[in-house]
Formats: structure tokens, C-alpha cells, sequence
């Protein structure tokens, strides 16, 4: 494998500073979803913990820095997931946090910030205004700037989800990994191809905001004009060029789902394993609807990356009636 | 403390022979709950595993010793997670799996035990009916019957559970355990009793299905002539004496819950933790909110013991709007 900006042995250090409350998360095998799937599936559950996603494991890598080097403020951008996670980081280490998000965000994720006593600030716009916001935050304080997915503790912090894959038995044949801003894609699939290069990973991103992907595709950085998705935690329209860069090396491919699958997919993992999603942690269950005959006999790991939902809206989504079968 | 039926360290060593799939489970504060519920709640997470409850850190034991002793069949009566937890564990070792239930159970939980190549014996009757059934068929087959909370592994597989609150640290004011037969109220009461003894353990059951609640009080055993409850899973009307003097040991309190409660418990659940539960994982949660006063402040954990429902009953059940406060 090329060289990325991540290295394998720092990813295990990084495990070393996470509250072991994010590690060593539920990895199990779901037979009621293999059974209307067509194929072996296992879920990495990364829902089970404080902040309900993934975004710990990297806001704890950041917060123990910081708190370190005695830095005393920061502030981030956020889509809602990542503004909660550094706000549970930095409340417990005595961090000033200010998370920056649009005012579109689901209401729960805004309010869980607030409640966590992170300074709160919305934009009138999307989550790539909020990152110019963010920015300037930072600049004009004079306080570290969190970039998520670029900041490499972001990467190093969900790639140990990646650890915990790899150590797995039996091994898996591909792992379905949400794309957004690429934190999540380039960690795990750093740590999978390097470890357990036989792995295909399977980066899925909604059709309606497709911009990373499109990047991955033609190699080079495509923004998009606005993005159209329920799955809100992995809409943006500028892809940053070094994190493209480690995708380009680890991702094997890159999907895009339509929002119906996403739904549905939401649906089966409520009605076949009794979980609650947000929209981008179903991502995984979306790409293998809708390429059945890709996965069929194969043995995947979708990783469930958070579930953070506005209950209003989760119920209209799952609302209908049961899936069965497809 | 007394002496009860489970020893401490036979229950250490039951955690060697348990697939660690089912061992070291999600154990988090929820603030999002705390905020409506008054104090500060942790959730003991059981349902992320192959067969959703907790019933198979039971039953990897008692499938580990027959399998040990060359023992090719077993049968049980199960109000359904028992059921699954024994074929699951029955599977991986070639043990052959018979399971008695009532017809009445959860379809859910009927046709688990079914896919996991279990023989599924359906009663007209009630669970105490199966359970007169499983041990005629014990008796005719010369099989080994499973008693679920007589026989000793099944409370030495819940007590595991015990282990990992204990391990905990800050320690809990209370420990909430839904009672049915009472394997996980004697089990995790157990070990908490031995090792945290200021944690208070509190048992709680529905009214519809109060016989070993009344029973613990009365400090005899009380059968009662039917149930009538939504949880199904524990709703038993004939407690086992060995089982009640164990309970009388390590109980602090039995409480009996209304089903309204039970249901705003589900609802409080999803909306706030983003958890599917079963009826009978909510009994703690609906005490918390019939005896406020009572846990005010204080820092309760709640075991969540299983997630199989009916989808179509589930989303009768919450699917009114979304409980905001209480």
C-alpha cells in the first residue's frame, strides 16, 4: 500500500487515551438482516456510548492534546455528531468548546450540544459555511481550529474502529464504510489495508451529495453546488484535498445511494435488528440493496456510525409498514 | 449476607466459557434521559448480540458443559429469549435444541428460535404450560431439561452481568432488575450484595404479572391465576421456591409497575436514548417515573435485558407523539 497521512502505530497509541467507554464497541452478526440481505452481515455497532456516533473516539485523541498542552479553547465546525463529541471530550478535560453548525441540522443533535455546555453558533447555510465560520472563529480568538477529517486525531481516532475490525475472526470480505468528510473511510481503511488487505473497502455516500465521490472517481477535488439528503451527517459539497489524497490509496470503492434505499435501509435495521440509525449510518445496508448480486454469499461489515435523529423525523422515515423481505 | 444458591467465584469462572460476544456490554450514562427522568441513569446495554437479550450468558454455560459432558440434547420452555439464547448456544456446539413456548409469545421471538435450527414446540397455554410440557418431554426423551433461574447456570450466566456493574466506577446508588423468574434479579443481586453492598438492588416487575414481587414480600411463594401484561418476558405466575429464597437474600426492594409506565418507559427510551426495547427492558425505567421522589439525585443503573419485539406491537406502542418531559 502508498504511503497515507496515517500511521498504524499511532492509531494504537490513540487507543491509549480513549475513554474506553467509545472502544470496543458491540461487533456481532445479524441473521434476521442476512436473511432479507442475501449475504453474511455483521454490524459495528458505534451507537452504545454517551454521544451516540462514532466522533468520540476522535474528539478524545484532540481533547487530551489539548488539555496537555494546556490549550484551553477550541472550536469546530460540525454537521451535529462531531459538536457533541467535542463538547463530552472537552467538558471532561475543562475545554472551552464552540461548535459552529447550520441551523438546518436535526434539532436533537443542536440541542445535545447545548446540553453538554458547548457554546452553540448557527449559520444560515450549510455545513461548508459553518467550516468558513468556524475558521474565523478560530482566527479572531486566536483558539485551535478542530477540522474535521483534515485535523489527522479525527482519521486516528475512527481508525481505531478499523483495530477492532481487523482483529476479528473470521475476517471479513468487504466493509461498508458512510462517506462524508472522510475521517471515518481513510481511518478504517487505512488500518484494513494494511492489515487485512483481502478486505474490499466499500466507501457509500447518498447520491445527494456526492462530492467525495465523485472526487475519489476522477481523482481530483469536485465540489458540488448543494447537497439533497436526508443522511445530513455526511452532506458536503468540498471535499479537502489531503483527505482525498488517503482515499485514493484505501478505498477500493466509492457508491452512491438514492434516499429511498437509505430509508429502507433505515427500516430493515430497525425491523430486523432493533436498532435506532441516523440516516448515514445505513448507508451500508443502502449500497448492498441496491447491488444484491455484488455482496450475495459474501460475509460484510457495515459500520453503524451514529443515531442521532430528530424522533419526529426518524418516524416519518420508518413509519410505514414493516419490510419484509425487500 | 446470607448464603444464597450462586458462588462468586463459580460465576467468575462462567465468564471464561461465555462467547466474549456476549461479555463486557455497553454500560454509559444517558444525560438525554436523565434530563426528563430526574437522575443520573446509566444503561447496562444487553441487546447488542446475536440474540438481542441477555439470556445467552446463561446459556453459553449450560451449552458448554453439555457439550463437555457429550450430552447431545437439551429442551427448555422459554417465553421466547431463552428460547433463541439455547438454540444459538445449542448451534455452535451440535447440541440438538428443543424449545416448548406459548403460542401466544412475541412472532418475533418464535421465529428466531426457528432460524437458529432449534425444534419449536408451540402450547396453548401459557409459559408456566410449557414449562409442564418441556419436562414431560424431558422425562419421555431422557434429555436434559433447562430450568430457566432453577437451574444454576442460568443465574451464574446473568450474574456476569453483576461483575461488570461492580467493576464500575463511581459505584451506583441502585441497580434497577426486572424480575421474572428471577434469574438476573438473583444473579446480578448476587454479586452486587457480595461486592457493592451499598448499591440497592430493586427488582421491578408489572402488576399484570406480580406473583414473585408478591411473593418476596409475603416471604412465601404466591402463585397467581393468570397475567396480564405487555412483557411478555416476564410474565410467569409460578415462582420457584429455591429461586424466592435466593431473592430474599440479595433484594432490597421488589416494586410492581402499571403498564402505562411500562409503555412511557419504551417511549422514553427511543426519544431520549435511542433505544428499541422490549416491554420488560423499560420496568426500570417506568419505576424511575412512578417513584421520582424516591431516586431523585441519585445515580441508578437500569439493566436493558432485551430487544425482541414485534415491530407491528412496538410501533403500537410508541408510536403516539414523542414524549417530551414527562
Amino acid at each position: 500500500m502508498q504511503g497515507t497521512r496515517l500511521d498504524t502505530a499511532r492509531i494504537r497509541a490513540a487507543r491509549r487515551v480513549i475513554d474506553p467507554i467509545f472502544l470496543d464497541t458491540p461487533l456481532y452478526r445479524c441473521e434476521a438482516l442476512e436473511r432479507v440481505l442475501g449475504c453474511m452481515v455483521s454490524v459495528k455497532l458505534e451507537t452504545a456510548n454517551p454521544v451516540r456516533s462514532f466522533k468520540a473516539r476522535g474528539t478524545e485523541v484532540i481533547a487530551s492534546l489539548l488539555a496537555g498542552d494546556g490549550s484551553g479553547a477550541v472550536v469546530c465546525a460540525s454537521a451535529g455528531n462531531l459538536g457533541q463529541a467535542i463538547a463530552w471530550s472537552g467538558r471532561g478535560r475543562g475545554l472551552d468548546v464552540t461548535v459552529v453548525a447550520s441551523r438546518f441540522a436535526p434539532r436533537a443533535k443542536l440541542d445535545r450540544i447545548r446540553a453538554l455546555d458547548a457554546r452553540l453558533e448557527l449559520v444560515d447555510g450549510d455545513f461548508d459555511l459553518a467550516r468558513e465560520r468556524a475558521a474565523a472563529i478560530a482566527r479572531h480568538d486566536g483558539i485551535r481550529l478542530v477540522e474535521d477529517s483534515l485535523d489527522i486525531e479525527t482519521c486516528e481516532g475512527a481508525a481505531t474502529i478499523g483495530l477492532e475490525l481487523v482483529d476479528a475472526a473470521p475476517s471479513f470480505d468487504a466493509v461498508l464504510i458512510a462517506l462524508g468528510g472522510g475521517a471515518l473511510a481513510t481511518g478504517v481503511g487505512h488500518v484494513v489495508k494494511s492489515l487485512a488487505p483481502q478486505t474490499e473497502v466499500i466507501c457509500v455516500q447518498p447520491l445527494g451529495a456526492p462530492a467525495m465521490t465523485l472526487s475519489w472517481r476522477r481523482r481530483r477535488v469536485v465540489t458540488t453546488g448543494s447537497t439533497d439528503t436526508i443522511a445530513d451527517g455526511v452532506a458536503g459539497r468540498r471535499p479537502i484535498p489531503a483527505v482525498l489524497d488517503d482515499l485514493l490509496v484505501v478505498a477500493d470503492d466509492a457508491v452512491l445511494v438514492q434516499e429511498a434505499s437509505i430509508i429502507a435501509g433505515m427500516r430493515m435495521l430497525l425491523d430486523h435488528a432493533g436498532l435506532v440509525v441516523e440516516p448515514s449510518a445505513a448507508l451500508g445496508v443502502a449500497a448492498i440493496l441496491e447491488d444484491r448480486d455484488r455482496f450475495a454469499g459474501r460475509h460484510v461489515v457495515t459500520i453503524v456510525c451514529g443515531s442521532n435523529v430528530d424522533v419526529d423525523a426518524y418516524r416519518r422515515w420508518v413509519g410505514a409498514a414493516p419490510v419484509h423481505g425487500s
